[in-house]
C-alpha cells in the first residue's frame, strides 16, 4: 500500500555530516522519497559533490530555498538555526519536523516559540515512544544523551538512584562536525586522547531532564568526564553508581525495560564499541563490583545517536514500522 | 512469489571474516534463508560468540556437519580447505556452491577435480556474468584480483593494452584474516606501512587468466606492488600503462563497459578509497598524463572483493536482481 | 671521571617490549655500556632480530645465561618471573637489581623472599628519592600506577583527601605487550575501544600502599575504569574527588611538589596525551569544577610508565644527574 | 672547547611543523643555543603556546624580527616565502643559511637571485657532503626527494640506470604542514588512502637534478605515484627499474656508497617504516624479481626528511660530528 504514497521527505543543511548519514539510510528507505535538500552555500551542486560516497545518486541536486513542500523536514542546521529558521516561519507548516539540533531538546526552550508549528517532544523512542507517535515535531537527542540515557532509563523508571552518577565517556571525530579546527585535524587526533568540557557537557541537561520525567525526586549529581578518541564513530561511556540492587536483578530491570525496544541490547558479557559501529544499535553490558553498578553503554554516535534515531522517529510519526531502512550492516571491523 | 520459497543458504567455515561478512549481509538479504553455518571448532556456539556484532541473532549456532542440504553453499574455509571439502564429497550435492577461497580459481585447477560437484565459473560478475547465470558451481574471485581486474578489463575487451601494467595497492588489516600473527599485532600495524610478495602475489594469476581471456594476444607483464596498510577495510590500487588512447575516449571504454554493471562507478575527478568502505561498490578514476594512462580502483576488500561479491553471484545464479541485499550503506567516516 | 667507569648493564627477558625499550634509551645513555642482553628464546640472535629499529646495532646478540656479571641489573621477564629468579639465586648477586615486573612492588611481596639478594624499595622516584638514592634493590611502578600516583601524590602528602576518588583512563595497546591475543588485533582494535578490569585493576595495590604511606589515615575509595585505546603508546587518566581546596591552592601544592622533580610538569591549562609521548615527563591538569576538584595525568606507558622511569632510577641508585639519557625527543605527532 | 662557543641558532618561521622538530631536536643538541625563534603571528607567545609538548622550555618566547643575529639560520617558512625574505635583505648577512623550503633546491632557482646573501648548494649529505661543508648556504632538500633519491644514489653513482623507474610511495600528514584542509580533517583522512600529484609530484625535480649530478647520461623517466597515508610520520617508498645487475651486487653498491654516511641503513631482509620513525635515519631493502631490481626506502619525513636533515647538515657546516644531536630514540610503536 505504501507503494502508491512514500513519505515525501526534506532535509535542510544538507552538507553537514547528519545530512549525509540520513541521506544515506533514506535513499534505500522503503517508504520514503527524498523530496529536495537545501544547502545555501552547496545550492546547485550534486549531492555526491559534498557527500562523496554518495557518487551512485544521479540527478539530485541541493536547492537553495527551505520553504518547501514535503510531509517530514529534517532540520539539520548548527545549533541555534533551526531556531530562527522557525522563528521567521521559513518552513512549510504543513510538514512534521524532526530537528537534530539542541534548539528544542528542553521544555523551557520550546515554549519560547509560540507560532503556527507547535510544540516538540523530546524523541527519544525509549523514553517517549507513545508520545513520539502522534508528535508533530519531534527534538532528536544528542549523542552523548542518548547513550548516557539509554545506560540509565532502566534504573530511574524504578526509583533506584539514590547517589551520585559517575560517567566517563570516549566519542569519535564525527560528533564535532566537519568544521575545520585544530582539534579535528588528523596530525594532532591520531593517536591522541584529550578531556573537554569535563562535568558541563551541555548534554547533561536533556539527560537530567529525562531522568527527572521518570523519577521526579532524583536530586544527585551526574559527573560526566568526556573523552575527545582518536576514532571517527562511536560513543562508549561507563557509568556507575552505588546501588543495593543485585546484579541479575539490575539486568532484569535492564532486559525488561528494552523488551520490545528493537534498537537496544542488554548483554551480559563485556562489549566493545566496534559492534555497534554503522548501526542504530545501542548495546548496554550491566555489571556490579561490591556495591557499585556499572553499565558500559555503546552507540555509533552518527546513527542512534543523530540520523538513524531521527529516522526511528519519522518511522513512529507516520506509522512506519519503528526499524524500517534500520537495518543497516554494521562495519565490524 | 519468493515469498513462499525463500534461498535455503549454507555456510560452510562459518567462523572467519567473510563468512561473518556473508552472514551481516545474508541476515537481512530479502529472498535468502540462513539454513546453517557450519564451524567445526566453534559447533555448538551461538553465532554471536564469533561474530560479536551479531547480538541481536537469536537462536541460531554453529553446527558441525558439512553435509546438509540448501539451495546454495558458500565455502569459506581457508586455501585448499574447499578442495578437501570436494574431493571428501563431504558437502551436499544437489547445492549451488560458491566457494570464497582460491582453489578453483584457475582453470588448471577446476579440472583436476573430476567428480559429481561439476565444473566451476570464475565468479567475476563484471566479466563472466552471462555464464554465471546458468552455472552450478562459481569460484569467487580474490580482492586484489576484483580490484586489479575492474581496473583493467575495459581496456583489454578493447585490446588496448601492448604494454606492460604498473600496480601499486594498499590493502586493509582484513585482508590477511583474522590469525594472529606479528603483522595483525596492533601495536606493530597502527602507523606502520610495509610491502608483501612484491611482484608475486599469487591473485596475479587468475588476474591474467582474466584478461587473456579477453585479449588471447596479451603477452606483457604486470608489476604489482602491494602494501599493507593500517586500516583495516577496503583496497585502493593505483595501474598505469602507456598509451595512445586519448583519456576521453579511456573514460568512454570504460562508461560503456560498465553502463549496466550496478556495482562499477567509473569517475571524472579523484577519488578516495573510504567512498566505498562497507560497500559492494568499486570506483574507478581513470586519467592520464602525457601518454600514461592511470586508472584507481578502490573496493571494500571484504565485501566487493569477497563476501558482498559472493551474494552478488548468488544473486545471478538464482535470477534474483543482481544487486539484491546489497544496498549497504557506506560507513563514510 | 665517568669515562673511565661507565656502568655495566644487564638486561633479563630481553626480547620484550620494556626490554626493547629499555635498550634505546640505554645505547645512548652517557653513562652505560650495555654488558649483556639475556634472552632464552631468542638466545644467539642479534638484538635487532627481535627489535627491528635497533638496525644500526651492530655485534650485539642475546645471550642465554642470566647469572652474569653486572653493575645494574634489570629484570624485564613477565610478571612472576623475577620472583623466580631471585628465589633460584640465578642472578649475580653484587649487582644492582631494578625489576619491571610488579613482584616486589608490594611491601608484603619483597618480605617473603629472605635470601641474599636483599629487600626491594618501591621506585616512584617522586615519592622515594631518597631512600631509592641508597637502595640496593628497586621494584619500578607499573604503568597505570605512576600515571595514577603522581596525579595523587601531593594532595595525599597535604591529607587533603577524604573523599572517595574517581577514576577513568585509557591506555595504548604496547601496555599489553607483545603477546598476540584477541584484544591485540589490529581489525578488532582499530577503531575500538573497550573496557576491562573496572574496579580491579591490579596496579591499585601499589597506588593504595603509597597513599598510604603519605596519608595513613585514608581510607576511603579508588573508582577506576580503565579502556583499551586504540593507539600505541601513552596513558591519560582522570581523576576527581570532592574537596574545599580552592584551584589555585591546589595548584599550589602540586607545582611545589613536583618543583624539584624534573619529569612533572603541572600545567594550568587543557591537555593531550602526545605531548608526553616518546618522552619520560608526566604531565598534569589541575582544574576544578564546584566543589570538585579534577586532575588530567599523562605519561608514555612505556617509558615514564616503564623503561624511562627505570632508568632514572638507575641514575638515581648510581648517584647521575637524574635524568641523564632521558632527555628524548618527543613524538609530538 | 665547544662549551665556550656555542653555535647561536636562528629560526625564521617558527610555528610550523617543521621549525616545531627543529626544536625538538635542537633543545638538546650539545653544540647549539637557540638565539631566537621568529613567529610574526605568535610573537610574543611562548614556544610552548605553539609547540605544546615543549612545555617544559621555559621564557622563550616567539620574536617578530627576522633581522637577528646568529650564526646559522634555519628559513621554516613557506614555499616562495625564503625567497622574499633574501630578496628584501630581511636576514643578517653574516649567518649560514639553511633553507627547509624548495625555494633554493634547483640550480635555475638560486641562480636568479644575485645579492649579498651568496649560492645555495643542494643539502644532501649523501650527495653533496663534501661541498656542504664548506658552503656558505644550504638548501635542504624535500622529504619525498630525500626519500627516492637515498633509494637510487648508489645505482646512478655506478650508471647503471637505463631504463625507466617506477616508484609508488605512502606519506603521512604532517607532509602536509598545519594548514586545515578537508584532507587533513581527521574524520575523512582516518582510515581512508588517496593518490595526489601523480606522476607531477614538485619533488621529482629536484630528484632529476640529483640524479644527472651523478649520471649526465640519464634521460629515462620517473613514474611517481604519491599516495597520502592515514598515519602521521613517515615516507615509505618502493622503486623498480629493470637492471641486469644480479642481486648481490646491487646490494654491494649501496652499502658500499653508504658505508661512511651514518644515517642510511642497507636492509637485507624486508623493512617496515616504522624502524625508522622518530630518527633521522633512511633505511632501505635491496631485493630483485626476475630481471627487476627493487629498492623500498624508509625516512621520518619530519626528520630525515626536514629538519634532522637541516641539523645534519648544519653538523656538517661548522665541522661538528655529522651525527651530533640526531641520536634519537625511535617511536617503534
Amino acid at each position: 500500500m505504501l507503494l502508491m504514497s512514500k513519505l515525501k521527505v526534506g532535509i535542510i543543511g544538507g552538507a553537514g555530516y547528519t545530512a549525509g548519514e540520513l541521506l544515506r539510510i533514506l535513499i534505500h528507505h522503503p517508504a520514503a522519497d527524498i523530496a529536495f535538500v537545501q544547502s545555501e552555500s552547496n545550492a546547485g551542486k550534486p549531492l555526491s559533490a559534498v557527500h562523496t560516497d554518495l557518487f551512485f545518486v544521479k540527478d539530485m541536486i541541493f536547492c537553495k530555498e527551505t520553504n518547501l513542500k514535503a510531509d517530514v523536514i529534517f532540520l539539520c542546521k548548527g545549533h541555534g538555526e533551526s531556531y530562527k529558521l522557525l522563528e521567521g516561519e521559513k518552513i512549510y507548516a504543513e510538514a512534521k519536523i524532526i530537528d537534530l539540533s539542541q534548539d528544542f531538546r528542553l521544555k523551557d526552550d520550546y515554549s519560547t516559540l509560540q507560532n503556527k508549528y507547535g510544540s516538540f517532544v523530546y524523541g527519544l523512542p525509549e523514553l517517549n515512544r507513545h508520545i513520539i507517535k502522534t508528535s508533530k515535531n519531534v527534538a532528536n537527542p544528542g549523542c552523548f544523551a542518548t547513550c548516557l540515557q539509554l545506560g540509565m532509563l532502566p534504573l530511574f523508571s524504578k526509583h533506584l538512584i539514590q547517589n551520585d552518577v559517575h560517567i566517563s565517556a570516549i566519542t569519535g571525530s564525527t560528533g564535532a562536525g566537519q568544521k575545520l579546527t585544530s582539534t579535528s585535524h588528523f596530525s594532532w587526533r591520531n593517536n591522541n586522547m584529550s578531556v573537554y568540557k569535563a562535568f558541563t557537557h551541555q548534554h547533561l541537561k536533556e539527560v537530567t531532564q529525562s531522568l527527572i520525567q521518570l523519577d521526579p525526586s532524583f536530586d544527585n549529581s551526574l559527573f560526566f568526564i568526556p573523552y575527545r578518541g582518536n576514532f571517527t564513530r562511536g560513543i562508549i561511556a561507563t557509568l556507575y553508581v552505588k546501588s543495593e540492587e543485585p546484579v541479575e536483578k539490575a539486568r532484569e530491570y535492564f532486559t525488561a525495560y528494552y523488551e520490545d525496544h528493537p534498537f537496544v541490547h542488554v548483554s551480559d558479557k563485556n562489549i566493545d564499541l566496534k559492534q555497534v559501529v554503522n548501526t542504530n544499535y545501542c548495546q548496554l553490558f550491566v555489571d556490579k563490583y561490591e556495591d557499585t553498578l556499572m553499565i558500559i553503554s555503546t552507540i555509533d554516535n552518527l546513527i542512534k545517536g543523530a540520523s538513524g534515531q531521527a529516522v526511528q522517529n519519522m518511522n513512529l510519526m507516520f506509522g512506519l514500522k519503528e526499524s524500517m531502512g534500520l537495518d543497516l550492516k554494521s562495519t565490524a571491523f
